[in-house]
């Protein structure tokens, strides 16, 4: 029997770490997941993930495992270091690939998830054979994942490529970053919920959603109030995809992509949010880019995508 | 006698046409220049360049030409073509590479002065060692060349890396793209003096400005103004180093540079501009890149930059 050669793709969360056996075709062979126990020093997670991984790789008859990647929140790829990731109450880690060479004498990388996120869909997804792209991933927040010349944009701390922290605004809205104005306060489901709050102080529009205190509103609950029509949700997501739109186009002058990749819940919104901010891309695009720069849904599952993104840093590497 | 290893960069202008043989290590032994023509088509160029070209080598004995790199306005480094090119009269060019070849059997590079100027400070000035940097070329407009992990960005088209044309305020002032609120429209010497009409406007302070018709107003003239302490053309250059630092931030959030050159006459405004540049920069840039990356002015000689530059363009291959 022909030897299968997989890697290990790991994705810590703030609760759970999932990890899979992927092959070079991005099919995953075995996935499994552990609670992340984000109070505990990372230091005792390596060890009960690479005691878990070994359970499942068991099972797995007539593979050879050829390294591991790994993406945890604000990790840097060209130090190895973990500093301030959200939701984990871990100490800045200075050496996050060696902990994980400690149970695997391996190539071992790691990464942010909008830069797994890009690598994953480079190698698995939409992005096959592009040299130059964007993956933006849209959740509470806005990450995002540079590709030029065939290369993540890591910059000279390995920090480049932070989208969702570009200025929209000075002085504008409030960031968990400290400073005002960023992206991801427009652009994001907070961005979205937010922009609503704004919207119906603005207007004396009736809206279904002046039923529903801050703290339970959610950008799902804008997403089904537009679809049955509400004005002012229609409205907080056509302000969304034009600040989405205006800044891609300011994305496309520094990179020049081919393709720009919206990844994540509010990506599905097509109608609501990718195809106006298509719109409004265009129409602030420098007119040399016009129609040159298609703005797609992620083509990976959304079940399996950070696994398949750790497993694409590992594959990018062993590529080279 | 040993044989030195020589290129040839052309800057073809709107009006002049310079050219130099440029050693290794950025050392122009004999250079002239051509008036342009640029009334006439790109195919009488050429040809009168390599003829005048021809002249200064025979005075250059023990040398080997090895390349030429050639910079226009608007050049397209991927594809070769020269479209829509400021201040000359050309019809599309498909193959200036093709028609420099015709006289030179040998490799032909071809790009913008921006992304000639990036190299010329990465192979002869200060960006020599770097792998992440932007410069910025401040004239009637403003130019930029990115380099990502030691290469250009030309992006999918070969036009990437167009930071003239970011979007500084969506429906702002009319720009000679066609469309509003480009940052070239704020930050050049042209866009100074559009700040400093506005603040006339605004401000009822005295300055002696005021004595100055909009088409006798020159960068140069505001720059001694403010010198001489006029409170309004200090305030221009207040809001311009404001909003170049504001889009420098931005820059910074997608490519994670080292540094930032500033090429061109207004860099030459340290007080004025380029230092409060670089403290707005800090002031707008995401927390991880504050203290991180340098604003500093080109390290390429006035004079002979262009020559330089283009001649990167070949070095830089040949170097690959």
């Amino acid at each position: 029997m022909e030897t299968r050669d997989i890697v290990l793709g790991v994705d810590i969360g703030g609760t759970t770490t999932s990890f899979g056996f992927v092959d070079r075709e991005g099919t995953v062979l075995a996935e499994a997941t552990i609670p992340t126990e984000g109070r505990k020093p990372a230091q005792t997670l390596v060890p009960r993930l690479a005691a878990r991984a070994a359970e499942v790789a068991a099972g797995l008859a007539g593979t050879r495992l050829l390294g591991v990647g790994v993406c945890a929140p604000n990790a840097n790829q060209n130090t190895g270091t973990v500093e301030n990731a959200v939701n984990l109450a871990w100490d800045p880690v200075t050496d996050l690939r060696g902990l994980v060479r400690q149970h695997y004498d391996l190539p071992v990388e790691i990464s942010n998830d909008a830069n797994a996120a890009a690598l994953g869909e480079m190698l698995f997804g939409g992005a096959k054979g592009m040299k130059h792209f964007i993956v933006i991933t849209l959740g509470t927040g806005l990450g995002s994942g540079l590709v030029a010349n065939g290369q993540l944009l890591l910059g000279a701390d390995g920090l480049a490529g932070e989208l969702g922290h570009v200025v929209v605004q000075a002085g504008g809205r409030e960031c968990g970053c400290g400073r005002r104005g960023c992206l991801e306060t427009y652009v994001s489901a907070t961005g979205l919920c937010r922009t609503l709050f704004e919207l119906l102080a603005d207007s004396r529009e009736p809206s279904d959603l002046r039923t529903v205190p801050y703290q339970d509103l959610t950008a799902k609950r804008i997403f089904d109030a537009a679809r049955a029509g509400d004005p002012i949700a229609l409205a907080a997501f056509d302000r969304t995809a034009r600040t989405l739109g205006l800044k891609l186009a300011d994305a496309v002058a520094h990179t020049g992509p081919e393709a720009i990749f919206l990844f994540g819940g509010m990506a599905a919104a097509g109608d609501l949010l990718l195809r106006p901010a298509q719109a409004y891309m265009e129409e602030f695009l420098f007119p040399a880019y016009r129609g040159h720069v298609k703005l797609l849904p992620s083509q990976m599952q959304a079940g399996s995508a950070a696994i398949l993104g750790a497993a694409a840093l590992i594959w990018n590497r062993l590529a080279r």
